[in-house]
């Protein structure tokens, strides 16, 4: 591992897991010990008799560091070599090599650095892998099976074509998520309420923004070209939605926001069919424990928990824990804890969740 | 309650549960039948002699039927009634009378319709209300000791302002992510592997978008003004960003992304502190069951669990339990939970959590 924060740690971390001897290097001081202290690696200092070499450092450096194991120096010459920065294009044009593979791992967080990092970070996410006609497949294949066993989905794409869509459903969600955020913050000043109106709608939207600002201008130079394109198809298309907006197009605002809704219901359904599921709420006090009787007698009647979340109240001494769980068991589900004068309701789980 | 969709729904379910009696009404066909086999209302119906009175229709009818129950015909003529609606300075304007005060619930979801209710839905949300100079201060306190009763944090602002505000951290929000949706979906057209690509932070940004589309023409007309007040803004402030990635200008770049993390930061800062909580990682299998042992040996241990959540992997056959506790107690579980044959990893919450 070349590189151990918060990516990097989680390689780690997960080829530990499966058994591998890892080996680290970070270039700011304490990092590396600190990944060996956390679990992400073996061992600090650069093994260069090792057979996969992971450069997970900031973008700007990459193609130098990638450059470098390929060209000797006494690192093992049958390594498969590959890295995890956010844009292909430049890196794959400048290392034209049989045994490097671009990747990237479409999984991420808004926390920071090796403490953030999680053995499971790459379960079910999508990893983005960029071989060339001058890759060798045997390389491609060791990479794409070591991401396979982390858990990730490998998804094989032309650098340049990855560049263009991580623009649209990366680069300038991101940025116009923290452009958002910066506009609210701009108006608390004047309007001290604003931000306790910002409900749920506005906290996923702009959850991302709360993420490391540092590796972003890097990554808007180096895909400079599809992010300002992108860029300006949102403008235009904010435009639109400002002309139907001002003009009381009902008809044609409608018509877009429909289009989205079926697009986004959609997109949510990787996970089990949304109408067989159901929401169990059962109001729980919010003290150890208090989760315990629901969830075990979740397991004695053999129900299958598919999802659970705590909603706080503002309170702090209440609290509402949220089951999902198979429409079928619900019925039984919630006479079972009426019995043991637990209040429960249960409702459809929305689309997207 | 006059409209017994989703909102009107889950304050029929909050309201009675504590105590309240219920009756209700809605345009739809069928709909109050199914909120009273829900448990949203105790009888379908007219119950003019109503203490209080909630509209909850499309905002569109909102002003008339609010008129219509203040002006006599049967209704009790003490009786208190408020609003739901997403915009208030039309109504508020248009219903000048001492017994109506303005609401609106900062609480929603992507769910449609009374199936979608919960009678949790606003523990912990904001509750604006628009006193005006009209508005009979006992008319207020009633409404606000019932709806501080059923969790939620009540906030009253003039409408004018509580438009703005909205516009900001609500409407606008919403047509961006419907706009960053169909943007997506029009390039998904072209680039089969785009929608493969959309991770968390894409599905956060869009999650809204989900939501029934046939509020929003209304919403938009009702709060044209500072709607397009605000987009004007948003698209000004994209233009910046697009400036500053077209010029490389990493600096300002930088400043405006540090600004965006800051403040998005502090607004997640309404639960415990999150540098006192870490999160624990806890790889399980994906069957009825797997849950009960981590969970009850978290309450064996006196352990709070403040949160929970199932990541599921694509395969569907194995998942990770995340469990969010005090730091303190982490050692102390982890080891426990090893004893048991559990690996975990524990790691730092994000900022936004």
């Amino acid at each position: 591992m070349i590189g151990t924060g918060l990516i990097g740690g989680s390689v780690g971390m997960a080829l530990r897991a499966r058994g591998w001897h890892v080996a680290g290097v970070d270039a700011a001081p304490g990092v590396a010990a600190r990944a060996v202290a956390l679990g992400a690696l073996d061992v600090e200092g650069e093994d260069r008799t090792a057979d996969l070499v992971v450069v997970a450092t900031p973008v700007r450096v990459t193609a130098g560091v990638v450059r470098a194991v390929l060209d000797g120096g006494g690192w093992n010459p049958a390594a498969v070599v590959t890295d995890v920065g956010s844009v292909k294009g430049p890196l794959v044009a400048a290392v034209d090599d049989p045994r490097f593979v671009g990747g990237h791992p479409m999984a991420g967080s808004e926390q920071v650095g090796v403490d953030g990092a999680s053995a499971e970070l790459f379960v079910g996410a999508t990893w983005v892998l960029t071989p060339t006609a001058t890759t060798d497949p045997s390389a491609y294949a060791l990479l794409r099976s070591v991401l396979a066993d982390v858990g990730a989905d490998v998804v094989a794409l032309e650098a340049a074509e990855h560049d263009t869509l991580v623009a649209v459903v990366s680069h300038v969600p991101h940025l116009a998520a923290a452009t958002l955020m910066a506009l609210a913050d701009d108006l608390a000043e004047e309007h001290r309420a604003l931000l306790q109106l910002a409900a749920g709608g506005f906290r996923d939207m702009t959850r991302v923004a709360a993420g490391q600002p540092s590796i972003w201008p890097d990554i808007c130079e180096d895909n400079a070209e599809a992010i300002v394109a992108t860029l300006d198809l949102l403008v235009t298309a904010l435009g639109d939605m400002r002309r139907r907006v001002a003009g009381r197009d009902h008809a044609s605002l409608l018509a877009v926001l429909d289009r989205a809704a079926t697009a986004r219901r959609a997109l949510g359904e990787r996970a089990p069919r949304p109408d067989e599921l159901v929401e169990v709420r059962v109001p729980v006090e919010d003290r150890p424990g208090a989760l315990a009787v629901p969830v075990v007698l979740a397991t004695e009647l053999g129900v299958n928990l598919v999802d659970l979340e705590i909603a706080h109240s503002a309170e702090g001494d209440r609290g509402v824990l949220v089951l999902v769980l198979a429409a079928a068991a619900a019925p039984a589900f919630a006479a079972a804890l009426a019995e043991r004068g637990y209040r429960s309701s249960t409702s459809a789980v929305g689309p997207s969740r």
